[in-house]
This record gives structure tokens, sequence and C-alpha cells, in this order.
């Protein structure tokens, strides 16, 4: 029977030790936020590492009070009886570096000068990420992950940990994801990124020493976000030229139901997000694409992986679409790797995959089914 | 043999007289902007109106200096020998009413009050449009257009006219347009609305009576809408990753050739259009919707129509679909009146309406010779 998880806790780990990152410099400590769900078996078999997206954390399922009005971002996939079972796997949730949920990152004090990191906190890549969720697999003693998933940049981390810890994971669940960015998406990405760049409340990425916020850049980001992660048939089902008021206004408030709704979500996100996080997920969103060290063949990066691969996408999925997906396939097709593809019709666009679709989750259900049988019943 | 239009000259008119607006508000004089090209026949039978889209203006072809860069918009498709051939037609051009190119609109003084119009200037539509431009004909004793072309916004305007004076024109030419917006659409535009008025230069719509201008806000909205404009693909092909210095520079200046492109075509727009122009010229397109005036049936709307239709769409256009179009298409068969439709293969998404794509370029020109013949050549 399909249950909700009930109430968690996240909790942050410290890490006494450099890292490394692919600019070239190095984070002297760092912390992890996390949050975990289930009970890591005898045989530290049955650990899944969820991986978040653009604006996502560690909450990945649950509330923290009965009062919570909506549970964490990936509540329909993990929990008991849900296809990511928290009756068979321990599942691993994490902000990412550089975020602003609690794991070092722009807000957090730099060590050196002992003042806000603000915009002096390095650019940071999924390749970057994966190290240090590397490190968060050694500290939780778990030297293999029974999964490693994730949708959009989560799928891009899942792709990369399989790239480079081969032997590091069984699986790896890359759900509405790319090989890469094409130019229209980096495209968008930076007319977010200037938004928020020439707010003048973003001081240079200092603002919050002086408690200021680039709010009217992130609203703006995020409305242009919300747009491109919708698809046009999903928008038009939902709002149509619905009126606000009944009648036109002929003024700038507001006419459309639509305006109205991506205000509001534009605002909601501008209070619960920093700008300099939203700078640096979307860097490491243009930045990622790993058939770059080998060549521009995707085929020959993905040869390391020893990994089976599923890979989910979505119809109407315009930002990641199906084809993008398919293109992983090609690749890990053509190096001879165990892959599995599902192609799930929706009219949600990219952001089906955080959404209850009957076809997905059975999807889901039925494969995490076959990594339970693998990592749980090994014997029997 | 095609040629170009050489160099030529716009020209102010003055319209002593009141027009009264869908908003419920009249304009107690106004002016407009046009320019034009060719030579009225006797019959004064051989004009064409040529509506501009969202920051066009009455500048359609040929050049002011010889030293001028670019022509006007529209040089592909208007000039000698080419498809609206000057040789035959006398072509007409003009910056709409709330424009920033000479015509009346925010950047006027306001002889109520002597002072700039600012954001006092009201809302206009699309219906409002062809009424000022109804004037314009009869100023210019034009009893009929030969037809009234545009595409995008212009193409509204064109379907505008034969819905309102069905016997003011023989020939609706619209191209890449569309009923209506989609909630998607709106979407879009209400994005680069906020931009511009959260621009903290943008001085409630006053900026200019203070000399400011809320230039980030038109950088933001420009570079946006250019991203819609062009189609995945053909920005794909233009940029694909490319980088702008050979490596990745892990910081916030520019990465990416798409990047410094889009940051250059925004600023250059921030420098010669005008914040409240393209508020208004947004707030148009959202209004736009000429069956709702007939119970929402489009088929209905268009059952006034009298002109011959030519509609053109792009196959890879996502702003303004091809399945927009033949929602006219649609719409005008099931009311049984002519009309032709051409759907161009394009990788150039909406801005192909002004490239010269040759099959585009051919589908014109057979289409305004047939014009031509007709009220060139109505004895002969």
């Amino acid at each position: 029977m399909k249950q909700n998880i009930g109430i968690g806790a996240p909790k942050k780990i410290k890490f006494n030790q450099e890292l490394q990152l692919k600019k070239g410099v190095a984070l002297p400590e760092f912390e992890l936020m996390i949050e975990t769900y289930g009970t890591l078996n005898q045989a530290h078999s049955n650990a899944i590492l969820i991986c978040h997206a653009l604006s996502g954390n560690h909450h990945v399922a649950g509330r923290y009070t009965e009062q919570d009005k909506y549970p964490g971002w990936w509540d329909t996939m993990v929990g008991p009886g849900k296809p990511i079972d928290t009756n068979h796997f321990f599942v691993v949730g994490l902000n990412n570096l550089g975020g602003c949920y609690g794991s070092t990152g722009p807000g957090s004090i730099n060590p050196k000068t002992g003042k806000l990191y603000g915009s002096d906190f390095p650019v940071v890549t999924v390749e970057d990420w994966v190290q240090s969720q590397a490190l968060l697999a050694d500290y939780l003693e778990i030297p293999q992950w029974a999964a490693v998933a994730g949708g959009s940049l989560g799928g891009m981390q899942a792709l990369q940990w399989a790239i480079d810890f081969p032997e590091r994971l069984k699986h790896a669940v890359i759900i509405a994801s790319a090989p890469q960015l094409s130019a229209q998406n980096i495209a968008f990405n930076d007319v977010a990124r200037q938004a928020i760049l020439s707010d003048p409340d973003f001081d240079q990425g200092f603002y919050q020493e002086h408690n200021k916020k680039p709010r009217n850049g992130l609203k703006i980001a995020r409305m242009m976000g919300h747009i491109t992660y919708l698809a046009e048939q999903g928008l038009g089902m939902k709002f149509g030229r619905e009126l606000k008021h009944g009648g036109l206004q002929y003024n700038y408030d507001t006419d459309f139901e639509v305006e109205s709704y991506l205000r509001y979500q534009g605002d909601k996100f501008s209070d619960s997000f920093d700008g300099n996080s939203y700078l640096l997920m979307t860097k490491a969103l243009d930045y990622f694409d790993p058939a770059q060290a080998y060549g521009g063949e995707l085929s020959e990066a993905v040869k390391r992986i020893q990994a089976k691969t599923f890979l989910v996408s979505f119809s109407s999925d315009w930002r990641f679409a199906p084809k993008r997906s398919k293109e992983i396939l090609q690749a890990l097709i053509h190096a001879e790797k165990a892959v599995q593809y599902l192609e799930v019709e929706s009219i949600y666009g990219h952001d089906a995959f955080l959404l209850d679709d009957p076809a997905y989750i059975q999807g889901m259900q039925i494969y995490f089914e076959r990594i339970n049988q693998e990592v749980n019943h090994v014997a029997g």
C-alpha cells in the first residue's frame, strides 16, 4: 500500500577536507545538508542517491511538521509502497554545494575572510557535485549505490556519476535530461542570469551583507523559466485566455489568469531562493558536457559506464526533449551498454518529471522493483 | 530584374480629429509617420498597406542615405521587381499609434497637459490601429487597398482590416500570425512587461521627463523575445555550444557565443526602442481576439470578410506555429471564403517572415503578381 513517509528531519554533515574544483580552486572545507529515508541494510547495498534539479534540495519526501503545506519535491516517487520504496531502500537526498538550503554556498561564511562568500563562492560544476557526493557516500559507508537517480539537472548528475565512478553505482536513472544543453537552453539561462545580475539590489553579489536581495531579477528569471518548464498545451488547458477580472483592464496590472499565476510563482520563488545560487545552478547546467573530455564523442564517454541505465523522457518536454534523451540512449547502445528507455506521453512539459503520471510512476515502480530484487534478495 | 528601392523619406501626417479608442477614451488628435514607395495609379486601386510587427515601423524598404547600414525591415519583399513590386504598386508603410518612430505615442506631447504622455498614453488595440489606418486611407484617397499585408502582429492587423472594413481591401495577406495569442504567448509577453515595469529607471512610465530609460528591462525583454522568435534548430546551427574565449571562464561574463550575440541584440534594441511602446505593443498582441465579438467563433467573425486571403506560415515557428494559421484557414473555409495557404519549410522560426527564403519569396511573388493583374490590367 502506498503511504506517505511521515515526519522527517534534515541533518548537516561537515567535511573537514579540501575539495578541489574544476575551476582550479579549492573549497577548504564544506558542509552538505542531507535527509535520509528508510534503513540501510546490513550489506550497505540498498542505498539510493537522489540528485536535485535547479531549484531542488535535500527535502525529497515527507513533511517536517504536520502543518507543512507541501511535502518534499519528489514525494510522489519516494515513500513506503512508492516506486522508490522506503520499505526496501535507504534513500539519501542532499542539497548541492552552492545551493541555498543549508549546504555550503554563497550564503555561507568564507573561512578565509570570516565574511559571507557572496559572489566569491566559486562556480561549481556537475563533476564537482559528483565528487562531493562520493565523499558523502564514503561518510555514509556506502561503497556502491543501488542507484543514483534524478530529473533534469539531477539526471545529469546521475550520468556523470556513472562515467566518473563506474564501480560505485549499480543503476543510473536519468529522467527528462540531456547530454548537454542546446544553444536555446543556454540562451534562456543567460537571460535569467542577466535579469539577476542587472538587478540594482544584486550589489555585485554581496547583497546579503547589506540585507538586500535581487528580488525582481529572481522573479523575472523564475517567471521565464517556469514558462519553459511547461508545455504550451498544458498551459493552454490550465489557463487559456481566462481573464482575471471579467473584462480587459487596458492597463499593466493583471488581465489574464496566466499572468497572475506566473507573477505569484515568481514572487514565491524570489522569497525562498537565492540569487547567487540561481546563477551557480544555471552555470552548472550550461557547463555540463561529459562528451567533451572524450573528443566530443558521447559514445566514448559512456564506454566507462558499468551501471545499467534507465532513461525517461516526456513527449511535450521542449526544454529537455525526448530527442535529447535518445542521444544518451544511442550513445549507450553504440557502446553496448545495458539501457532501457521510456517515453511518457504527457502534456505537462519538463515539469512532468515531478508529477504523478500513472505511466511514469508505473515505469519507475517496475524498474525499482527490479533493483530491489537485485540488492535485497540476492540469496533468495 | 530585382532592384533595391533607393533613397526614401518618411513623412508625418497630422489628423486634427478625435480618435475614439477601445479603452473608452479618445485621442484628441494624432499624427502618423508614413513612408510610401511607387506611384498611385489613376484609379487609386494599386495601393498596398504594410502593417508592422512588434518592433517594426514605417521604414519598410530602401535606405535614407547611401551610408545606412541596413535598409527597411521588409526590403526583401518590397522594391522594384520584388514580390511587392513598386513598379506596379503604391506601397504605404506606417508607424502605428503608440509607437516610438514618429507617430503619436508615449514620447509625444499630450495636448491636454503640454507634457510628454509617458504612461498616460492609452493602451491601444489592433482595432484602434485599423481605425487610424482607415483614416490614413481616407487622407491618401484610397477607397480600397489592393492588399493589406503583414507578418506576426502585422498579420493580425490585416485580418482585423478584412473583418472591420470588408469593402476596403481586395486581399488580406496574413503571414506567421494567429487568430489570438496562446496562454504561453501571453505569459512570455508578461515576463517582458514585468522586466520593464520593475526596472528602477522606469519611473512609473515617466522616465523620459527625467532623461532616463528602462534600459535593463528592455534588454531582458528583447533577449527573451529574441530566443522565442528563433527556432531551436536555427539557433543550434548558428551558435551550437561555441565558446567565446576558447575555454570556460567560470564566472558570469561571457562563456558562449550565443550569450554574446543575445546580449548585443538586447543592448542594440534598448538603444533604439522605447519601454512604454514595448508595453503597448505587447498588450495589443495579448488583446487581439477578433472572434470574441462573435461569441468566440472565428468562423462567425470571418463571415463578413469580402477580401481574398493569403496565409503563410513557417514550419519551425513555435511562437506563431503553422497550426495557428490553420485555425484561420479552417475558419475561412468553414465560412466559404476564398483563401490560399502556404506552409514554408524553414529552420528560422518566427523570424523567417523577415528573411529571404526562396520558397516564401516565390509564393509571395506569385500571389502579388495576381493582385497586379487584377488591379493594373483590368481592361487588358
